[in-house]
């Protein structure tokens, strides 16, 4: 069986494996108070352009965006989301547990307007009974987004205007940032994605770590509280260098980059032959996600063999998939599925 | 100025005053524990057809709300509601407050429809990842809605169904639920809507109270628990005989109907003056609410003597109000909007 | 059946019902916005001498504490209060129900001292593993307290100096207010009190209201969230004249302090017979709440006709109450009940 | 540097980590849908006698705590536990934050009694006001205690019928289990141990893991809602394998029992050192954590190579601090302290 149903299927990239090896009898300071980390961040620090921001470390993507998420509101405040996000749908009401609304727009394609969130907070701000209602108090996104797409360098440029003119801190859900930023069609650097950010992750969980999520705070809220907040969600590691040694590894000589290089040039090759073959794809996905709409017996043969998301109701004899791959996925594999998909051209 | 704006700017009827007057230095147990509540209890068990309710009255209606759906969901589970339902637009998150999501789900006219809650059970219990979601663990709806419909007995009938057949509690909030059941387009009886509900609220402080909400709890959540959570979620008056006595004196002969249907034929000589003068009404209430489109020019001049509500925001010269009456909407008040309404009738 | 269990067992001063009845059918806007509201908050912050504080009016005592709390702190902040405090044991745990800890200090007799305090922000501030602990992040009191004790100025002054030394605000429940300023044995006028406050509260329902409780925020947070805060908490009434009413009566003339001071007068007269007949008395309240260790038999025979508080545990056959004058509480009654001891005096 | 001051300062037993490499490139199912955590829950339910028992993999101790009990109460109730207890003092609020107070209980040692916690339930069950106050609804503790100490047999038993009287869950924290059953001093094993829970943890993180918690919920609440609450906590790790193959490792052929007691020994070694030399120890503990009040000065020498953690605040010129042995102590690190007490004994 080969897995391609999503990109958390195997555990680290080798180098990280060894790292931790090296150093697993060596005695550490806990809770993200040791060299590794503070090494990590710093790296971070610099490849992002953000020489001031906080960098903590904790370990899963929705412990993250909760402890960000409280970190950034007042208890009467709720967080824009776009109607799919992650926050909106897939984290069992984890924002909603720590008192807070996710206030969710509808989408065509997952992608939140820099208009839509104006117009959200001017009618807010314009109802004279406001505060019968919940105040928009941040921005959740992410890049790339639940589909697999990503804002351009205008779009996000524009959502980070409005944030900055209505005082409310924009997040950016980075849980597969390695996958954007190394698509061939993003057209941002590093630095210019976190120059728009208040505070946004980088996710290691998706992109070759064992597990592990960077948190870069550029001023979305005080330093000095967020620690408290790590700890108060569950989401602070005692043994914190497993963490930071990830990072390390990960940030030292660009690892991160090359991972998410390869990983999309592979979904790109799927992508190709999709296409290619005719079969309906409902997103244009330039990540490592890619969308499928196939015939159900291609489907019922092709599950034999290889692994895909089922990625919403089944319509028309067709059943969308998410066929995703990552820093792991093999050649031979990708090879394979091509393979095959060409011998089932006439049924797919 | 008249103002027909909502259903709470007098305060109670003159009965409920004297009531509170003659009881006013009588010493009474405090926190509902008080033979007023007893009885005013007692007397809605009885005209529900519900004699084994639990029956608490609580002090305003986002307190109800709230207290109720705690009462009812463990903590990984939602509440479903229509998008435009009140505690999911208009109670400043108070349910996310307490921990729990709104399960917000599109509708036409802000009616919940038994398929849609039955398709979002169904969908839940099918998918594979369905603990990454928040459970559907009780409907909430309101007769009569936000914009003053009814749902016929068949409605409410098969709503009722689909909750008892998923093991959902269905809640009913009936803040204006004097209004809802005096309407001559109901269907229901008291004891027939009771008998489809879980638990619901009959709202006093839109029907003649001061001010106040009694709870009905037929079996949703458990009876001694009911207590505890009313002080928790701040909403135990320390004078508790208040609300007894108002329930009391609304309940004991019908004036709670006789106001709600009174207020309900005012509001339809107003609809029909309206239709009559060819005003574009966007619903069709059955109820105390009115909701018209006002030319703009015509609106600006009411506005001098007229007071009603912003419903909406304005279209093609056009703004949408509600124009509501309640128990205590004078007669000589809607004779003169309506004279007025056919002086300007090039206007509207 | 005299009661003298509490003193929320009468409705409201006759003065304030007629002004009720007066304004019953006038046509108010909701939500505290209506010119009584205006005006008691204007007379409310005259006679605080504090001209530019916030004033809104909310239902009852537990609701006030709990917004008030979630207003000041942030998500990793507690509330340090005695542990004897209302918030600590009387309230099922709202304040927890928002997401923060009381952070309850023992005490002698119920009232918190500035050194205790300076004590737990030192130790916080000094622990290299604080961010696994609650931070304090307000202090809250009662004035007077549960056992009818007051801070002497000096004392309230120490606690006021640690709390803007360490920033973090001074919340005083006032709930008995009137019973505490107007004791012959407080040494603080209203300004003088109100200028060591950083937020407190007024109390109406157990001073000659039907309900309410003013909050007045003198810088404690951001004026402009607290509508939000008290629409979220439920503690917004519909008819918030009825509230703006009530203290517009106790504050125009000086009825509020005229009340206190007469059951303050009262219950002096109740102490002085319990201590001139050697009843032990656990607490030298200053206030109208006192305390007496009964003897069982004399309790027995005193409860046929007199309702006290019992006020914990049954000791050595002897049991703790107490013995609760108000505004309404008669001259006759209290004759009665002395005279009642006098005639038991081997017997208590 | 030699680090004693805690059991977290290593990575993972030798063989855990051979395991994760092993396993690194295979494709695994994700979120604890995997072969190595179904047999590792297989492995713990043989291990305890409890074959009935639901066992679910969480990463940290704090989160456990809070999903565990937040899965247990209803909103209204709080958690038993000593004062001294982790949930009370060392999880910035974490049980709070989900809206539940800790009932936190006096004890002269950090050990709840069975008498205690039965005086409470039975106070509150008495008190006529109790709707005021927070519901006992369950009772944590945790084996061994913060200071290292086991309850007995006896002891466990007595609280265990207490718990099954209420009808009040008991759960365990098992952070540091291994050390607690493997203690000479122990007289429970680990099926007498399991057999009187209701719902308890098996610490991997102290114990040998590179981190991870075993719940083993024996009927304490739905076994059909407890991945909901994990993944609403933050703690569902997406390679849910990692934490499984750990405790597949620790579990087949007693390795987590042999890292315990071996750790245990060394610990009693330094115990024994302390003893002989006359240095006093404030709890007499039976497990990994020893506890010695050192001299000012000696601590001063000693911290130059060893790293204790200080344990409470400095009383007339000594310190009390903590000695910690874990499964990664070194024999010789012992023997090198022991050896340095002996050459300092004039001065400890």
């Amino acid at each position: 069986m080969i897995r391609l149903e999503c990109d958390y299927t195997e555990g680290a990239h080798p180098r990280i494996l060894e790292r931790i090896i090296s150093e697993n009898l060596v005695q550490n300071p806990g809770y993200g108070e040791d060299e590794h980390s503070y090494r990590a961040a710093e790296l971070i620090r610099t490849a992002s352009g953000r020489p001031e921001a906080q960098v903590r470390f904790l370990v899963g993507g929705t412990q993250t965006n909760a402890a960000v998420i409280s970190a950034c509101l007042r208890p009467h405040e709720g967080v824009i989301s776009a109607e799919a996000g992650h926050i909106a749908v897939h984290e069992t009401g984890a924002v909603e547990s720590y008192g807070h609304k996710v206030l969710a727009l509808p989408t065509m394609d997952g992608k939140l307007t820099a208009s839509q969130i104006e117009a959200l907070c001017a009618a807010h701000d314009a109802d004279p009974t406001k505060a019968h209602q919940v105040k928009p108090g941040m921005v959740y996104l992410s890049y790339p987004t639940e589909n697999g797409l990503l804002y351009t360098k205008s779009e996000l440029t524009a959502i980070s205007a409005v944030c900055r003119r209505r005082g409310i801190p924009l997040y950016v859900d980075g849980a597969r940032l390695g996958y954007g930023l190394m698509s061939p069609k993003s057209d941002l650097t590093f630095p210019e994605f976190a120059a728009l950010c208040d505070v946004f992750s980088v996710g290691g969980t998706k992109v070759g770590a064992l597990f592990g999520e960077a948190v870069v705070n550029c001023g979305a809220f005080p330093q000095e509280e967020f620690q408290y907040l790590i700890k108060q969600h569950g989401a602070l590691l005692a043994k914190g260098w497993l963490l930071g040694i990830q990072f390390e590894t990960l940030f030292e000589d660009g690892l991160y980059w090359e991972m998410g290089g390869r990983a999309v040039t592979l979904a790109f090759r799927i992508r190709d032959a999709l296409e290619e073959l005719g079969v309906p794809m409902p997103f244009d996905s330039p990540t490592n996600q890619q969308f499928a709409l196939l015939s159900d017996s291609a489907l019922r043969e092709l599950a034999r063999d290889f692994a895909f998301c089922p990625w919403g109701p089944r319509e028309d004899g067709r059943t969308p998939v998410r066929i995703c791959t990552s820093w792991a996925t093999r050649d031979e594999d990708v090879d394979a599925l091509i393979e095959r998909l060409h011998e089932m051209k006439d049924q797919l």
